[in-house]
């Protein structure tokens, strides 16, 4: 199992048992979450974005408008990020309020930017980004024009300097809590996908495709 | 309708038709969202940490260990943050690779922190926080002891320099791909709660309480 170094700035000091650094962890947690937020910090201010995301080996990407400032701020001055994701699992009902927690998959980096100008990796980039949103999609969609790829900027983070932090199981209580009478366990959490909404513009006769059903 | 003002900070620049600076809309969005991300600079660095919190009027409360390096950090300099919370309503599937987008609601907000010190308030953002991750639970549960509220820091932000950012609708697509053979629409995206699952160490013959249920 390859392990990501542990630095000042991702070593995990409250609740060390949490961290995780193994590269698989942080992979699989990047996989799962659908939106990610970048972190920077403009004349000694933090900013930070939501942003849609996918991972391609140890890279994580972004696209957007050629137009976008902050995309345009982070290429040009190549600003130092931090970018975290975090998926909610449930929540950890204990006896007492003190030891309420969250069961939480969460990996926090620090990267930089890198412009993607790779034709083959910029279109890489963009068809895992389709069908991260739906497996799938991708093949049956019309692909990007030549002037849309132009107004598409890429940006690419080298996965490194990186943590993640989870937590799993039932509640701890305090010895003395666990005659209490109130009732404690998980409450899963899931994102999850529903019921089908159609176009209104939808033309007449489109059945849905098998990946989505 | 009361809003929030437009600053350098917060205008809404990239499609600014899903700008929101109402505040009803930005409290919902915070109300709704179990998790948010706090990004600081130390020494130039971003970082951030995400991290449950609550609303109560027009602040935000998180709320951690005492001895928690980030909220110490954050605490004994002030340092300005920036606060994100995201919530995803659904894939938004185009006939173009181009066009795909998401449905959410996000808010974006400037602040400092402020040590909650007074106990009403203390004791009332942690009755909040606990109700938000299941309402009802306060009422049920051991609270907390005098050592206990010792032990943890609660930080509140004021909601003030604060936009959102809302996308609804079905996928808009150009004119001349209407007539493509590709099903498009929205895929909805919910996350819910599922099956209890009880803790191995639960006392016989403690139910389910009926706001469980």
């Amino acid at each position: 199992m390859s392990t990501f170094p542990i630095t000042d700035k991702t070593e995990i000091t409250r609740l060390p048992k949490r961290g995780v650094y193994d590269v698989d962890t942080v992979h699989a947690i990047l996989d799962e979450a659908l939106v990610c937020t970048v972190a920077f910090t403009l004349e000694g201010q933090p900013f930070q974005i939501p942003t849609g995301f996918c991972r391609i080996d140890n890279k994580l990407y972004i696209h957007g408008s050629v137009g976008s400032f902050y995309m345009r701020e982070l290429q040009q001055k190549k600003l130092p990020v931090c970018i975290s994701a975090t998926l909610l699992d449930g929540m950890v009902l204990a006896r007492s309020a003190f030891h309420h927690s969250v069961n939480y998959r969460s990996v926090v980096m620090f990267s930089e930017p890198e412009l993607i100008t790779n034709k083959d990796e910029l279109y890489t980039a963009l068809e895992v980004f389709t069908n991260k949103m739906c497996p799938g999609r991708w093949d049956d969609v019309r692909k990007p024009t030549e002037g849309e790829w132009k107004a598409t900027m890429v940006l690419g983070f080298e996965i490194k300097e990186t943590s993640a932090k989870v937590r799993v199981g039932p509640p701890k209580d305090d010895e003395e809590d666990y005659d209490l009478n109130v009732w404690a366990g998980i409450q899963p959490l899931k994102l999850e996908r529903k019921t089908l909404i159609a176009d209104p513009g939808l033309k007449a006769g489109v059945p849905v495709p098998p990946y989505l059903l």
